[in-house]
C-alpha cells in the first residue's frame, strides 16, 4: 500500500529511464489468457512436449543420483550430446567450444557483456528480435540498424557500408534461419557474405540459430558457424525443440572464451550443473529425441500450411507473405496503412484473437514494420488456425 | 586445435583484461575431486536433500500438466509460499514484492544493474563474498571497501564516513546473518544503525540473506528488510535450504520495482515460469518443508559444534575464531604469518583435505585476509570433520 501512496526514491541506474513501455504489453498479456486464440508468442505446442518421457527421465534421475541436486560443474555428458546435435545442423564443433547457458536469451546477455563496452555499438537490424534490445540496455549501446527484407533478410550492402563508414561495432547480431520476427531464410552466399565481412572487418556474428533445428526443408542450408568457427558465435537452445521451461540452451564459441564466459555467468546465475541439464541429457539419453524432432517438424510444417491457406482464403488482397521454411513465425505485411494497434485492440476485443503488431520489432524508427504483422503458427493446431485467421481475416476486411 | 594454435583475434570488452585468477582456482577444482575432504565451498550436505519427495512432486506435476514445460509467467503461488516463507524469518511483505530468480546471485546480478551505472560506486566490506564483484564487473564500477570485523562485522563508523566523503554509491551490499565467509551475524543496533545511514544517505542495501534461515539460535535477530521496505532490498534462495541444482531465488523489493526487474529478467535469460519454480511450488505444497527445515538446522548444528570442538583439539593456539550464530562457515584468523596457499597446497597434496584461503574474498588489496581461512561445516558429516580437521591440524601445526 506503502508503495502506491509516496513516489519512489531510490535512484536507479540511468537506462531505467529511457525505457519505451510498448503499448501492446497490456493486450499481450490479454493475449496469453484462457480462451483467446493466440498467433501472438513464439509458443511451442504444449499438446507436443514429450512430458512422460521426460518425467520419467527425472524421477529415475533424481531417486539415482541424488547429486543432481548439489552444485557442480556444467554437466559435461550434455556437451556431448550437443556436439552430436550439431552435427545434424551441420556444424562439426567440440565439447570444449560448447558453453551451457539457462536458454539462448541468456547466450545473449553473457555474449554482449563478453564483447561489449558501456556505450559501445551493435549492429542489428530494423526489425529484429526485441530480446537483444533488453540484453544489451543496462550497457546502454549505441545501436547501428540496418534494413532487412522479409524475402531475403538483412541487406549485406547496408551492413558493408556500416561497416565502412561508422566505428567499429562489438557485434553483428544475425539469424540465418527462421528469423524472429521475418520468417526469413538468408540464402548461401548471404551467408558466405556476411561471414566475409566478419573476417575482413574483425567484428564477430552472433548467430541466434533457436530456429535452426525447426527445417521444413529437406536440406536446409548450413549456419554461418559452419563456415567460420573463429568470427561466428552460435546460440542454441532446447526451448523449442524440447520445451521452454527447462531453460537450456547453449553457445557454440571458441574454447578460448568459454573460461570468460564461465565467469560471467558465475556472476549472473553461478554456473552451476542445473538440474535441467542433467535431465535433460537423461531424456536425450533414451533415444527417441530424433523421432520426436521429426513429429515436431511434420506437425509445424501442416500448421505452417494451414496458416498460408488460410491466409489466401481471409486475408485482404493487399496482404502480402512468404513461405517461411524455417522456425515458428509468417511475416505479413499491408500494402494500406492499416494501424496494426487499432487491428489488434479490435482481433482481441471482438473476436478473441491475437498477434503481435510488427512495430514491436522495430529499433532506430523504422517504418517498415508500421504495416505488419507477424503470426505465429506452432501454437494453436490446424482447426484453431484456420478458426482464428477467419476472425483475423474479418477484422483485417472489415 | 586452431584455438590452442593461434591468439585469438575478437576484440573482447575492457573489463575482461582486468579479470586476476586467482592461483587457488585450480586447487578448488582439485578441492571438489572425489577422496578429498572439503571445507572449502559453500555446499549443503547432499544426504540432506529431500530427494525422493521431490521426485514424487515433479512426477505428478509433470504428468497433470504438462503446461509446467511451457513457457509463462512467474509461477504466482511459489511467490505466496515465500511470503510465508518470509514471514517465518520476520519479515512481512506482499505478492507483489516478491521477484522470482534464478537464484540469489542473480537476484544480485539484476540488483546491480537495476542500480548501478557503467563506471559507477559500490559500497561494500573489504572481505566479502566475490559473487558481488563478478556480478558487476561488466558494468566497471568503482569498488569503495570498508573494513568488516570477524565478531562484529561491517565496520560502521567507516560506511557513515565512506557515506560523507566519498560520491554517492549505488548501493551498500550487506549480510545481516552468517556472512560469506565471516561467519558473524549483526547485531540488532547495527542493523538498525545501517538502515539509518541508508535512508540518511539515501543509498539503498542490498540484503544478502540466504543464510538467515539456518540459524542455531533460538530467537535470531530481524533482517533489515524488517526494519525497512523502502532502502533494503532483499535477497533469499532456496540453494541452501531446499537444493541449489534448483536454481531458484527470490527478491524482495518495493512493487515498483518489480517491472523493471522483470524486463532486465527477460533480457537475461526470459523471466518465464521454469519448472523449477512450479516444482518447488509442488514440493511446498506437500507440506513437510518446516520438519525439512528444522532436520538441516539440527544436524548443521551439530557439525558446526563438531568442528569447533576439533579446533580446539587439532588447531594451534595462535588460531582465533567465533562462533557462527547461522549459515555455513567458520572463518579462522592466525596470529603468526602463515602462507595460507603453501598450507592449502600442502593440505590438498599430501592429506587430501580443503579450505579456501582468505584473501579469496578480498576486495581493495586489504591484509585482514591474509592469515586467515574459511572453514565449511556443512557439507561433510560429523565424523568426516573430525577427521579431515586432524589432518588440517597437522598441516597447520608441523
Amino acid at each position: 500500500m506503502q508503495d502506491a501512496l509516496k513516489p519512489y526514491s531510490i535512484r536507479l541506474a540511468d537506462w531505467t529511464s529511457g525505457g519505451q513501455e510498448f503499448a501492446i504489453q497490456h493486450l499481450l498479456t490479454v493475449a496469453t489468457q484462457p480462451g483467446i486464440l493466440s498467433f501472438a508468442l513464439g509458443l511451442p505446442a504444449e499438446e507436443l512436449f514429450p512430458a512422460a518421457a521426460y518425467a520419467r527421465a527425472t524421477y529415475q534421475a533424481l531417486l539415482e543420483k541424488r547429486q543432481i541436486l548439489q552444485y557442480g560443474p556444467p554437466w559435461q555428458p550434455l556437451k556431448k550430446q550437443i556436439v552430436e546435435l550439431m552435427a545434424l545442423r551441420g556444424v562439426t564443433c567440440r565439447e570444449e567450444q560448447v558453453f551451457l547457458t539457462t536458454g539462448a536469451q541468456q547466450g545473449m546477455s553473457l555474449l554482449s557483456r563478453l564483447l561489449l563496452n558501456p556505450g559501445g555499438r551493435v549492429l542489428l537490424e530494423e526489425t529484429v528480435y526485441s530480446g537483444i534490445v533488453q540484453a544489451t540496455e543496462a550497457l546502454r549501446p549505441l545501436l547501428l540498424p540496418v534494413p532487412a527484407h522479409p524475402q531475403t533478410g538483412v541487406d549485406v550492402e547496408a551492413v558493408e557500408r556500416m561497416l565502412r563508414t561508422q566505428a567499429r561495432p562489438a557485434f553483428l547480431y544475425l539469424m540465418s534461419d527462421g528469423h524472429n520476427p521475418l520468417g526469413v531464410s538468408l540464402s548461401p552466399g548471404t551467408r558466405q557474405r556476411l561471414v566475409a565481412l566478419a573476417r575482413s572487418f574483425q567484428v564477430p556474428i552472433i548467430e541466434d540459430d533457436v530456429y535452426g533445428l525447426l527445417t521444413y526443408e529437406e536440406v536446409p542450408a548450413l549456419p554461418m558457424r559452419a563456415l567460420d568457427e573463429e568470427w561466428v558465435l552460435y546460440l542454441g537452445s532446447f526451448s523449442k525443440i524440447l520445451a521452454p521451461a527447462l531453460r537450456v540452451g547453449w553457445i557454440i564459441a571458441p574454447a578460448t572464451l568459454v573460461s570468460l564466459l564461465s565467469s560471467l555467468k558465475e556472476g549472473s546465475d553461478i554456473n552451476t550443473a542445473t538440474f535441467a541439464q542433467r535431465t535433460i541429457a537423461a531424456y536425450l539419453e533414451q533415444g527417441h529425441f530424433p523421432e520426436h524432432l521429426n513429429a515436431l517438424r511434420q506437425e509445424y510444417r501442416l500448421r505452417r500450411d494451414t496458416m498460408l491457406q488460410a491466409l489466401e482464403q481471409y486475408f485482404p488482397a493487399t496482404a502480402h507473405w512468404s513461405v517461411p521454411a524455417h522456425g515458428l513465425f509468417i511475416w505479413v505485411e499491408f500494402a494500406a496503412h492499416l494501424d496494426m494497434f487499432a487491428v489488434l485492440r479490435a482481433a482481441v476485443e471482438e473476436q478473441r484473437v491475437a498477434f503481435v503488431p510488427g512495430q514491436a520489432f522495430s529499433v532506430g524508427g523504422s517504418h517498415q514494420a508500421a504495416h505488419a504483422m507477424r503470426l505465429n503458427f506452432s501454437r494453436c493446431n490446424p482447426e484453431e488456425i484456420v478458426r482464428g485467421m477467419a476472425l483475423l481475416g474479418q477484422v483485417l476486411t472489415r
